[in-house]
């Protein structure tokens, strides 16, 4: 109840708050927010300002009767379904030029809509992002690449609006897949209201979230705050279309800052709307350009945990392999096992090359890495 | 005329040729390989073979007599034009996979078409290559690369095959600029046929060279080797449209192995014309997204030595500097020198982001290097 208080209370992700909520616990952290004993003067005049407007005790109490009504679920870090990954936001740094960005602190907590379990939902997702006026261009390499992830059973992660974000939830939709829809308002009213149907099919099947308290407004400052969630929540950000400087960019830098897989789909040079991908992809050496669906896997397959075996036989994922994975995985030894660095000398490819196509490798259960190094997987029954 | 010979009697770029040539001599390394007298087995079988069809030092004089009808002239090392930057690919070792690549010697001379003096015309030139399909797309971006590159004193260099070749040339030549077409066949019969009057235009305004002999024809082959002069004749090669795995990558693969500025220009993802530079992008860390003349000439001016001081007046170009040059130009003191760590402690940037910007302030005269540090221009009549 405490914490449901302070999302009404408090803009999310602010550093102090975070911060006092974890010394002392969310009970004590709100007692001393309202009783004004915090050093921090302007928290301090945020919160005065904001119980003028009504108390807080009694808004949480509101919420949860809205989120009630709504089939909405307060869900906080000590439930089982907490999604771990968000928690990476508490060492996040961003040097953004000249500001320091205050509202960057991991979640205090957030209200659901839908059925599925927030933490095993994001575990595996992608969260692909872009511009609002987007382009026919953008829109159709937007739903090739969510109905494809969706497709392979990825969770498809946006933010509702129009454009790139609606289509990325759209597409996952039509491929029968999950699609999780993060929101800067209350979850009982998302927004922008021209996608309410979208919005009523994702919390049917999907899920709606949102730091903010049922009831609450979109408001223009929310939608940056939002985004480190999306950053931060899934296993890396593909921006579709992005005009320059914009809220997608914004994202990206969030998404490289907590060192997640950060990709980009490039456009014509003559597209304002790609401007943004292009600026992201000169400046940011960590951000990848990828133009498939099998790119965005081989990006988030680094993080090789997230993948699981593919479904086919063996010999057809074989049959199915790029010439590099082929060449390391003719490369190991049929017994026993080799080092990295003995792969790469015996295909003679680079080790950065070895390592990622190994991971690639072992994700799709071909190779495993054992405490002397990597072996082939020993042969079983193939299912085909 | 012994390398006259020599360009007619085996291909060039050939390792063994090369290596012979650069410890006897040309006179001398023609004298053993008419005489059968090199341990390359390969290479002796190729000799007789070409020796069959006639005498190498008649066919020289032969390609003289053309040249000289053509008005073309040869150009070997030891001329003042030669333009020694082709000389790196004596160090050149490429790692394509499985094949040891033995065509990437630097050229013995150049047969060459037109007035300029050769060394000191692609001393500041940028090459762009691309599909020859090439899409309105490829030929606009081409034009407006090609065109702007030629209005700022850049040598166009490119291959004069159709599509991003011809673009490349032909918007040089709009721009009342010099543009350069290397052959892969003879100055004299410039190839392919249908360009012949952009190739006039050309041997006119500009140069068409080549490494082989007047009258010799662009067999498939050729162009391959010829590729490697593309990437060493230049400051920096641009990449407008690409096919998978095709000519214009190769010769990337060339320029990023020269530690050369690799720029490539993206596309729609959807566009196969497109697929060879997000290839490119993909796999070459070194490789650069470009999207401009500016990002262009970004790249090129990290060697800043071919960049001149911009020919406005001091004022003007500040006002047109990009907000991170703009900070490093406000950090260094007024009086005085700062080394590039104070510069990028004080404007709060990356040092490799002020060692980028301090090469382009240099070359737009803004800046001078002294021993002590970096000091600011000291103010000089304004022109305006």
């Amino acid at each position: 109840m405490a914490r449901a208080a302070l999302t009404w209370l408090v803009e999310p992700g602010h550093r102090a708050v975070w911060t006092l909520v974890r010394r002392l616990g969310a009970p004590e952290a709100l007692d001393r927010l309202l009783a004004d004993d915090v050093p921090d003067r302007h928290l301090r005049a945020a919160v005065a300002a904001r119980s003028a407007a009504g108390d807080a005790r009694q808004m949480a109490a509101e919420a949860m009767e809205r989120a009630q009504e709504a089939g909405a679920r307060l869900v906080v870090p000590a439930d089982a379904e907490w999604p771990a990954r968000v928690d990476a936001l508490a060492s996040l740094e961003l040097d953004s030029g000249m500001r320091v960005n205050r509202d960057t602190r991991p979640p205090l907590c957030f209200w659901v809509r839908g059925d599925r379990p927030l933490g095993p939902t994001l575990e595996r997702s992608v969260a692909i992002v872009g511009a609002r006026a987007s382009t026919g261009y953008g829109t159709h390499v937007t739903n090739e690449l969510a109905y494809g992830l969706a497709e392979q059973g990825w969770a498809v992660v946006s933010g509702g609006a129009y454009g790139i974000d609606a289509a990325a939830h759209r597409a996952a939709l039509a491929a029968n897949g999950v699609t999780v829809s993060v929101l800067a308002c209350g979850v009982d009213r998302p927004y922008p209201i021209m996608n309410s149907e979208m919005f009523a099919q994702i919390a049917e099947r999907g899920l709606l979230i949102s730091e903010w308290p049922p009831g609450a407004e979109p408001l223009r400052h929310r939608f940056l705050i939002r985004n480190r969630v999306i950053a931060a929540a899934t296993a890396g950000t593909v921006v579709v279309e992005a005009a320059a400087r914009s809220g997608a960019t914004q994202t990206m830098s969030r998404v490289l800052a907590l060192n997640r897989p950060g990709m980009v789909v490039p456009g014509p040079v003559t597209s304002a709307m790609s401007v943004g991908c292009h600026e992201l992809l000169r400046k940011h050496p960590g951000a990848r350009l990828v133009t498939s669906v099998a790119d965005v896997l081989e990006e988030v397959g680094r993080i090789g945990e997230y993948l699981e075996p593919a479904p086919r036989g063996r010999e057809r994922v074989r049959d199915r392999l790029d010439e590099e994975s082929a060449l390391v995985l003719e490369s190991l030894p049929r017994r026993g096992t080799a080092t990295p660095e003995e792969i790469a000398a015996e295909a003679r490819l680079d080790l950065r090359t070895v390592l990622r196509r190994l991971s690639l490798l072992e994700a799709a259960g071909l190779v495993v890495r054992t405490d002397s190094g990597i072996a082939l997987t020993p042969p079983r029954p193939v299912v085909t």
